[in-house]
This record gives C-alpha cells, structure tokens and sequence, in this order.
C-alpha cells in the first residue's frame, strides 16, 4: 500500500502549498483522492501515469478538493484516453463537469460514470475480488464523505513441504490457498492449517478530510492501519475549529487513539502556522505514531 | 503600459509550462486576461496584488483559458476581498462560476459583476475616462472573443513659459491641457497649439487568441503598438491548425504585417515542438519586430 500526498493544505493553493489530492496505490489499484487545482500538474510532477487513474473519490465540494478535477478530465481527453473513468463524490458532481464541458464544446471519447452520494450512512461503494471501498460520513460545512480503502483477506500461504508429506494431489493447492480442508491421495480429511499458514495481513487505509471532530466514525474506522485525518488548526485554535467545522491535531489524535489505528497522518494545514512539527508535537501527547502530510511526501505501509 | 504573461501554453497545465494567462497593467488599471488553471499561483509567484485585479476578461470557455478563475474568485473570497470584480466573457460563464460556489455553499462577500457576451460584432464593453476596452470577435471552435485595449488621448503638455509670455491668466491653464482654445488677459484668442503641445502617444494592445487565421479582425487592430496573437503551430502543422481552428506563426505574423502593428508578440504554444526559437525565425519571415511570449515574462512598452 503506497500513498503519496500530492497537496496536504487547506484553503488556496500557493507557490509552495498545493491544496488536498492523494494517490493510494492498494493491490494494484491507483485511486486519486480529493483533486484540488493544480492536481495534474503535481501528478507529472511526481511522475504517476495518468493512465493508471480509472478511479476517483472527491470527499466534498469545496474548491481546495475538486476545483482540479475538470481539468483533469479535460487533459484524460487530449491524450487520447479511451478507458472508463469513475467519480465517486457529492451529488451535483456530475452537473458541475457536464457543464463545464457543455461550455467548452468538449466531450469525452472515453466514459465518464458518475457515482454520486447522498446517504449519511456508511456505504460501500467499490468492490472487486482484492479492495472494497467504504464511505465515511463526515461533519462539515457542506455533505462530505471520508473513504475507507480496505484490502479483502488474501489467499493463504501453502507450505509445499507439508503438503507433499500430507501426499495432497497438486490439483489441491489452490483450494488449500483459498482456505478449504481436502482429502489426500489415501482418502484422509486433512485440515487447512495443518498445510498452509495465513497470507499477508490485508491492509486499510481511511481518509478523513474535512470534518469536525466526530465520534461516530471510529466504528467505522477501528483498527484501521493507516489514518489521513485533517488538522486544519493546533488546539490553540478550537475555536476557529469548531467555527469553520474542521479539526484540531490533538482531536485527530483522539480519533487515531479511540480506533486503535496503526499511524496517523496528518494534514490539511492552515497556512498561518510557521512549522508543521507543532502539528506532530500535539497529537503526540495524545497518540504515539503520528507522520506529517507534506506536499510530494510518500508512505509505503 | 506593462504586461506580464503569467501562462502562454495551449491545451494543458503542465510541470514548467502554464496554460493562457496575462496581466496588462494600462493607466493604474490591473486587466487580467483568461484565467488557465493555475492562475493565482502564478499571481502570487509573480507577486501581483490580487487586490488590484478588478477586471478580469475570458477569451472563451476552453479549460486552457478559464478553469483556474473559479479558484481564483474563491480566493478572493477567503481573502476577504469587498471590492467588485468585472469578469467579461462568453455566455454561460456566469451559469458555470455560481453552480460551483452553489455546490460548494461559498457565495463571495463582495460583488461578482458579469458582463456576458454574445455579439459577433466588435463592441465597447468597458470605459472610463483614461481608457476603453473593445471585442475582437475570433473564429475558434467555440464563440471566442479578443480584446482590445486602448489608451484615450491624454492631456496636452503646457509650455509654461509660452502661456506666461502670452499673458493667460492660470485659471486657463487646465482647459489649455483639455485642449481647447482661450483668451488672454487683453482678450486676445489664443490657439491652444501655440502654448500646448501633445501629450505622450496614448498606447494600445490587443491580445488574440485562440483563433484561426482571420484577416477580417485587421480593421480592429490596426497600429495597435503591440499585439499578442496566438500561434499554436508552425507552418509545418498548417493542416493542424486549420482543423483545430488555431494559427501559425507565419499567419500571425501575416496578421501582424496587414494590421501595421508596432511589435507582435507569439504564444498559445503547442508544446510539440522543442524550440519557441522556431517560431520567431519563422514570423520574422513576414514581420519583423516580433518577441516571444514566455511564462514570467515580462513587457514594457
């Protein structure tokens, strides 16, 4: 699982601040996250094929996470793409891309498939035989989903050498794989885990931006390996927190504790402060494993 | 009269090369011409007061000219901007700016004036008293319109001393300035040349682009001092830049040679080609005070 933020700030893009996108590459998949503007310039610049994109997640409406999508899309039609291309986001999504390009007389040669969201339940959204995908509902100004990456168990880890000793027919080894007892060449019942041992740990990655502190979602999010959780403000800030419907490091932090998450992320800053460690500082007084969102910064979990 | 092109790159954002953007700085007034994704980083990487920018004019509705001014108004907003802001464009651009501050629950705190455009005629669409902005309808593959920036006739110039020695009395002075005749003190009438001369030449530009090869906007601009004209191609493309409704070099240079304009500036570069050199050998051919557009570039006139 690779994550590379390619805009962590709230708010305006600047000369050295871009605003919220982040690519998750989980079990082959490249999924954008948030795509605020200047989005395809940062993926050239870090070098991800726009190709590998058939799939993107825009938590809310806000210009610093989608005002680059359009032109993303745009630029999918100048270099010719030809496969499908899905949004999942707020509904009104797919109106605000149609029509700018109604405006611009410049339809897509590739499909465009919108999947827009309205529930404030929890929902899943994607699923493939190796990733499910959830929504997370959050608290802001307007309706904004988080995004539960989440891998699905994998096959199990054969031990060749016990199998041939259980003298299990080859024809077996899959189905042992996939977790099922079989009968040997003798006619004997030979339990799974006599022959194989569990496969990597599937992982999960949450993205949680923009939102006020909320409870509510560390159901969904508990024990979760990785979670992006915004930080817009230090505590010294609640109050423009709890004003503007974002959150504190340390609530970040509190969040990452009561799920019992592996490391927190931080990220979505204000520009008004100085150094980004004040950020980690907090939220380490609360939970230890805290890494700091930068713009170009790549995870690997 | 002072221009500085924040973008001059066709079709796409890219890591070095941003999509049309200009700031035209003529008698205190701060135009900024198409909005390319991107824009108000430029803007700030060039450090140019967003708070001066109260008119901004859009070309045509392509990504490459105006998908950055969404961004930019929201900017304004957070900025906490109270001034209003002019936007001069096709029709439809005001549909497309509120959707999105609709979708996105942001309304601005200051006024957004639309001017929208529809006439395939050349139109006064902005004056005060220093100076007047007209369309130059353009033939592109959706409704597209240049820009034509003019300077009025300035004040006369007093000789001072000449008006002393004809014995005017000073009340008289300023409405020599407005050019107009007076009497003197023994009421003699005093022809304003005699104690005036002209005041500096009043400056022009027009910015064209994106358009294809069209001699028909020659009355327009003719002995505008500096002209911006697209050439998205080479002479090599020409096929190209008719099917695709764009000029050559070569063409904007024809364009520029018709119209006796002072200097020509080239840009909407194609990024195909590995040499912007290549364009000025080739308009040189026909005209030869051309100069190349470049991102950062800056022009004094």
């Amino acid at each position: 699982m690779k994550l590379t933020i390619l805009g962590c700030y709230s708010a305006t893009p600047r000369t050295l601040n871009n605003t919220t996108a982040q690519v998750l590459e989980i079990n082959n998949h490249m999924f954008l996250i948030d795509c605020g503007e200047g989005t395809q310039v940062q993926l050239r610049r870090h070098k991800i094929k726009f190709s590998r994109i058939k799939h993107i997640f825009i938590s809310h409406l806000h210009g610093d996470h989608f005002f680059g999508l359009v032109g993303l899309i745009s630029t999918f039609r100048l270099l010719t793409r030809e496969t499908d291309l899905h949004i999942y986001g707020p509904k009104g999504i797919k109106e605000v891309v149609t029509l700018q390009l109604k405006l611009s007389d410049s339809w897509t040669n590739y499909n465009l498939i919108f999947h827009e969201l309205t529930s404030k339940q929890s929902e899943l959204i994607f699923e493939d035989d190796k990733v499910e995908v959830h929504t997370i509902p959050l608290d802001h100004r307007v309706y904004t989903n988080g995004y539960l990456f989440k891998e699905k168990e994998g096959l199990r880890k054969l031990n060749r050498k016990a199998a041939e000793k259980a003298n299990i027919n080859v024809a077996y080894y899959r189905k042992l794989t996939q977790g099922f007892d079989v009968e040997n060449e003798d006619g004997v019942h030979i339990k799974n885990e006599t022959v194989t041992k569990p496969g990597p740990k599937p992982k999960s990655y949450a993205f949680c931006s923009d939102t006020i502190y909320k409870e509510e979602i560390v159901p969904i999010i508990e024990n979760t390996d990785v979670l992006y959780h915004e930080s817009t403000f230090l505590n010294q800030h609640k109050h423009l927190a709890t004003k503007t419907k974002h959150a504190t490091a340390k609530q970040a932090a509190l969040i990452a504790k009561k799920a019992h998450v592996g490391t927190l992320i931080l990220g979505h800053y204000s520009t008004r402060y100085d150094s980004l460690s004040l950020f980690k500082k907090e939220a380490q007084e609360i939970f230890e494993n805290v890494e700091l969102a930068e713009d170009g910064k790549f995870f690997e979990f």
